[in-house]
């Protein structure tokens, strides 16, 4: 790997930018982070006009022909930007940036920011006010900003093309399609034989489960796991997040719920996945045009795979399960191992996208997806919404919201103006799956080492495919090279059926 | 006053500049806090380098020749700068200000920052080892640093005179020795007496006393004072320190020592104290030219007045006496209201300035004035200090510290390059007096009041004489206004001889 004192004085100049760029992304980050761990309520108008000043000098000092001409005279110097060097890398993603943000005319960034602070706390009181007027207004002019956005890129295969590769890069719509094309008829049949089976019993994982033994044994999971206390520490958010603010320091959030003995567990396992991708990250891209993830969906996949696949898997709890007897006695001391194995991975059609099983994820996915694209086709009308989406989710997963606030308005996406990110969700999840069967192939012998507490092999295996690249390789590529494939269904179906098929008994 | 509506539209360009401004300092002390309540150590290195980037825009922003003639301009427009309008005064200031950081050259300022980055990290480990060399070569060179940034204000009265101004406007050296030649006879003279009657009896003060229960008391007594919850927090740090990131966020810290009573008390009512004068800036100077305080002696009379004046007089007391028995009747039930209050105002000379009582703690900063002016004088040499400090200490205290890390080595400020901040703790207890009295003159109720819990007739005082005017006036003129007299020793004495005079019955 080349290393950066056998730069070119121009791709010094770029890794120089970059570095201050990120510094600068990193200030972001930690005033997001204050804001929604520390901030008092008087705080909250001058954080969003902070927010906004670094955001503007961002932009500005991003966006000049000065930096334009670099990157020609850089793309001149590399030649193919595709090759798997740092320097190309390292042009074509800061090229891919820089005619994204080039595009996006000042004014329709800054009338973006401040309709989407406004939406936010339009929806806040809509979702508690459960009345879906209320975030309508600002939902139908979020979507026409989007809509501007996109057409800013034109021509495309697909309006919601643009939107995508924000969070996706290289991703098409097409792609996305064909691949929940794939894999909604076998998710819904899945579900279909496992409703009609009597559910496992789950009423132990519903009692009073003090808070704070809860936080001992997450965190002792997660220590296992390898998240790396150096770098980072666990809080408490309402919605958990993790953030970073460069290598060095990568936090989590989670949340405790007394009646509910998984929920702050598995959202610590699930932050810890993302925090330890973020702590994976080799350091010659620190401060780099290359820092950072390579996607959502990747990320998701890590977060997927430490919270499902490893956390609810039944060696983990072959492992653990002693700890939580030791904390919660009075609940668990008389429930065995495979009843606590079962309750935890009860299939179970719900109205709220967060609290879904591993069965029903992805529908409520899909359904987004179909509306998303609904929304910027024009095919869809705001205030149609809440109808369609009752009626979609009575089709996919036979349930009707009783109040919009348990159904289109549970998430605060749209109010942040993040048209396009729900596909990453499914997308990591399938991921997780297709990285998990491969790293088995090579390394069978993980189940017994997480039997035994030992999780170091599959970090291993993760840092070397897929953390370690930072953002050098575009997502596809990433699991290409660790799979062998772009990411594909069948996989995550196979595990589902698997799973599900032993405990069902289907 | 005038409306902003009203202003001339470069007088808004000049209000706009300053909004921009204050949002990343308040940014920059957003990574402040967190790096001293949050960080993981990882975070550290790239902390600073955010710190730097942030600093470094600051610095580019305003001292720009677009900059310098609209102040110029704005000077012309509004004729006289000492006219109390507010106009003329948001030109002042900024005129100031802008003199002040033209004047330093960019690389000056970077080998400040980086000098002063090293010089911490060195301190820190020559504390924790006692061992002053460490810490020499780069003490040596921040004298020299500051010697030169000295030099960039010639022609001056005293070389210390720019180092001063930096922290306490328009004062200069001559003026506080003058203040201080007043009073270190008179306040050696009491110490004097004091030290030989028998001290009185405060071992009560040195138990087992619970942290959770002393955060209770705190919590209870700066909510009184009037502390608005809704716009800060208190959280827990080595040093405790406020920090405000505008008008609507002022947050302190403190931290709680088991085997002592009044430590985390008395430094939670400082830090409020510090905070209630943030928070009582009026919200039309937020975000604007008179943003903040007028001096660090103002602020210090703040802080010094809740802590001292109100919180370790008889009346308080006889107020929260009974809270705190209630919380720790193991050790104070036995205790009178008398030989409590007598027992927390106990003077005892000491080696450690931020333990120091009342009557000891100015002599703790005239040695280091002294010490301050020599090494900017270049009479005292840095390799000496550690002599020159222990002679010093016997002269002023009667004691000799047993080693540099509770000698030369206990204070952090040097570290970070601030020669010239001490004076304006002491001259921040003179205030605190000056300004205590004169409001008794005006309300001669307000220690019955205190004697109820009742703290507002203070807090409006404060509030309408020193808090509103925000950086609107220099500390001398804050002080010629509210008392009618610029900073003088005599009120700060009469209190000391009055209080210890019947405490000690001298």
């Amino acid at each position: 790997m080349t290393k950066e004192n056998k730069l070119s004085p121009k791709m010094q100049e770029l890794v120089e930018l970059a570095a201050e760029l990120d510094d600068l992304g990193h200030i972001e980050a930690v005033l997001g982070w204050d804001q929604q761990i520390n901030m008092p309520s008087g705080g909250a108008e001058e954080r969003g006009l902070q927010s906004a000043a670094l955001g503007r000098i961002m932009h500005e000092k991003f966006t000049t022909d000065e930096v334009g001409q670099l990157i020609a005279d850089l793309e001149e110097e590399v030649g193919d930007l595709t090759a798997e060097t740092d320097e190309a890398r390292m042009v074509k993603v800061s090229k891919r940036a820089y005619e994204k943000q080039t595009k996006i005319p000042l004014p329709l960034l800054m009338e973006f920011i401040k309709t989407t602070t406004m939406a936010h706390e339009a929806w806040v009181k809509a979702k508690a006010q459960s009345d879906f007027s209320i975030f309508q207004p600002f939902l139908e002019k979020i979507v026409d900003l989007r809509q501007q956005y996109a057409a800013l890129f034109k021509p495309y295969d697909h309006v919601y093309d643009p939107l995508l590769d924000d969070f996706e890069p290289g991703m098409k719509t097409a792609e996305v399609k064909e691949i929940f094309t794939k894999l909604r008829p076998q998710q819904v049949a899945l579900i279909q034989a496992i409703v009609e089976i009597d559910p496992p019993e789950n009423d132990f994982l519903k009692q009073h489960y003090k808070e704070e033994y809860q936080e001992i044994i997450g965190r002792y999971v997660i220590t296992r796991f390898g998240y790396d206390w150096d770098r980072g520490r666990l809080d408490i958010a309402p919605h958990p997040f993790t953030t970073e603010f460069g290598l060095g320091d990568v936090r989590i959030t989670t949340r405790y719920l007394k009646d509910d003995a998984g929920s702050a567990l598995f959202s610590t396992m699930h932050e810890a996945g993302h925090a330890m991708y973020g702590q994976g990250i080799s350091s010659k891209y620190n401060r780099h045009p290359l820092s950072g993830a390579a996607s959502l969906a990747i990320h998701e996949s890590q977060s997927r795979l430490w919270e499902n696949l490893v956390g609810r898997s039944k060696e983990f709890w072959s492992f653990f399960y002693p700890s939580m007897q030791m904390l919660f006695p009075q609940y668990l001391g008389n429930v065995s191992q495979e009843d606590f194995y079962r309750g935890i991975n009860r299939v179970e059609p719900s109205l709220i996208r967060v609290e879904a099983d591993e069965a029903t994820y992805n529908l409520h996915i899909m359904l987004r997806l179909e509306v998303e694209i609904g929304l910027m086709e024009g095919t869809i009308n705001v205030a149609d919404l809440p109808e369609i989406w009752n009626t979609k989710m009575e089709d996919y997963l036979g349930m009707v919201p009783p109040n919009d606030a348990q159904g289109v308005l549970q998430d605060v996406h749209w109010s942040s103006g993040m048209i396009g990110y729900f596909p990453t969700y499914a997308l990591g999840n399938l991921a997780s799956v297709q990285l998990w069967d491969k790293m088995l192939d090579e390394y069978p012998n993980i189940p017994d080492e997480i039997a035994n507490g030992k999780f170091d092999t599959i970090l291993g295996w993760m840092r070397e495919k897929v953390h370690q690249y930072g953002s050098k390789f575009e997502p596809q590529e990433i699991m290409l090279k660790a799979t062998g494939s772009k990411i594909t269904p069948e996989p995550y179906m196979g595990y589902l059926k698997k799973k599900y098929g032993e405990i069902y008994q289907l």
